[in-house]
């Protein structure tokens, strides 16, 4: 039996809320029976599921906080929306993880003021598990903080490195740096910068990642700024949209090939289903006090279902008690590890 | 008739030269009666399809700069390299164009250096067409600047512009900044300063272009600081070379499948053709005095062939001198267009 865990539930975040959110929580529910849920959102959207089954517990909220809506004035304003309420259960003790599909804007700024940043952290950051070729990558910031200084760097990979030992059982996870050039005087003047600080602080450190490294599987961990880790990884969900987009016209482009797109149709989903960045459910918010996890606005139930079950593996595995651990004042982050 | 054109190639450049640069140059000047090239390398490697053609012309060189040399030494160093010769002849007036396959580093030193940057561009920049899913798309800069200022990246844009219009006859071009959100007040520090440079001075600027939207073709010109640009354009290549890895794996692991692949083989090609950038044939340093195509080191003859090609587009457009026109010194970059 696994430790029960409780998460918060955000159920109107994402673009097809409430109902696949309801629907993904039921499927975690069902798939991990020591979980609860504390299911934030209007009060008859909540209800049906609430009224299922004794382990998903209603939290009523009157507020919403739109994905057009600006995040921090959004947090400020809407204290009884069901973002800021989910990160007030896990303050209070009451969850121990949140997850939400809605505005990654406005769960960043109400994960950060109110569960609070780790003592040493100097920036929580936004990580993603990335389909490479043989393995999952786990790329960060990939969008937390849009400006950088070399230093975070280093911060995000003790903290992805502490991800993937934790939570996907990767031994020593290799460690790079998303630059242009595999040589260590290639890049931009922040990047020089951030190579010293990885080198002189991450054990792990294993060189610089080229953009087609990435995909590849070269590296466990690689860390970048916000601004460019979020453009990569939009960079990649958007070829590999594109590319499946013209197979399916290439498929029915003459009759054989239709004949033919029958045969492999069965191949084809399973290829689309392994590269589908869903299938990890959502970007774990590393850095604060408690677990915050951010799932794609367009997740499908599948994707519900799978962040809050990451939510629960990061729970049980106590990942954000040994990231505090590492960054805990009077230890030099070198040491932290 | 099109008007004679003559261009320099570096036969000792790429990772399959001088072979394919041969075979590719043969190809050229077969598909283009109207071409002359000047073709810089080692004699016993330049001599046969010298001897086969009068439109092929020997430059013997000596020496040949590596992918791994660092490229301003190289050049400082190595006078009588492939590299350095071809660049001289397009400023001695021999040549009106330059195409290589060998060390972008090299060739974008080799450029700026001796063809000299056109009077009142700030930065000569690397461009790059993506076969996005409608239309193509000029990138720029895809790695000639690692650090830029703001303003650097209006200029792109203008060239950017003048090449689209000019080479492949897009007439109002919709120029993107690469950025991190759609609204204008997202993105690092840089990217609002660019935002701004952008709005000023680039009267087709449309807004700020996702990850995602730069292969969706919601731009016909997207700017970006050649960090970002090269860390994009790798991606998008390494994310493209990974799917059709895993969709050959896909079509070869049930009988099904492997029978189905037999009929669909045919479209798939034209399908990864299609979406292989080497069908516009390297890519275009903007900003110097003259023409300069570097071609990706892995070219194939066939992507020799459409770069040397695209060097006669580019030079019968007269981009260049446009470029030149556009940044004339005493009017101001924003009426240069």
């Amino acid at each position: 039996m696994a430790s029960p865990v409780t998460v918060s539930v955000d159920a109107m975040g994402g673009d097809n809320a409430p109902n696949v959110v309801i629907e993904g929580t039921r499927l975690a529910l069902e798939a991990d029976p020591d979980l609860r849920v504390l299911l934030c959102g209007s009060e008859e959207v909540i209800a049906p599921l609430c009224q299922d089954t004794d382990r998903c517990i209603a939290v009523p909220t009157t507020q919403v906080i739109s994905m057009a809506e600006h995040p921090a004035e959004a947090v400020r304003k809407k204290k009884d929306s069901s973002i800021v309420r989910g990160c007030t259960l896990v303050r209070e003790g009451e969850a121990q993880g949140f997850f939400s599909a809605g505005s990654t804007g406005a769960c960043l700024t109400a994960a950060t003021l109110i569960m609070g940043r780790a003592k040493g952290v100097k920036r929580p950051a936004l990580g993603v598990i990335i389909p490479a070729y043989d393995r999952p990558v786990f790329l960060m910031d990939v969008g937390a903080n849009a400006d950088c200084k070399a230093d975070y760097l280093a911060q995000f990979a003790q903290m992805g490195t502490i991800y993937m030992q934790s939570v996907l059982g990767v031994d020593a996870p290799r460690v790079g740096l998303l630059n242009i050039g595999e040589e260590d005087t290639k890049g931009s003047s922040f990047a020089l910068e951030a190579y010293a600080a990885l080198k002189a602080h991450v054990p792990g450190f294993a060189g610089n990642c080229e953009g087609g490294d990435l995909v590849a599987g070269a590296f466990d961990v690689v860390v970048t700024d916000g601004f460019t880790g979020n453009i990569c990884l939009k960079t990649i969900e958007g070829t590999s949209k594109l590319i499946f987009k013209h197979l399916k016209g290439a498929l029915t482009s003459s009759l054989s090939a239709k004949m033919g797109a029958l045969l492999v149709k069965g191949s084809l989903s399973e290829l689309k289903a392994e590269l589908d960045p869903d299938r990890y459910g959502g970007s774990p918010l590393l850095g604060v006090k408690g677990t915050c996890i951010v799932g794609h606005g367009s997740s499908n139930a599948q994707a519900i279902k799978n962040g809050i079950l990451a939510g629960c593996a990061q729970v049980r595995e106590g990942v954000s008690q040994k990231v505090a651990e590492a960054f805990a004042p009077l230890k030099p982050a070198a040491e932290g590890e």
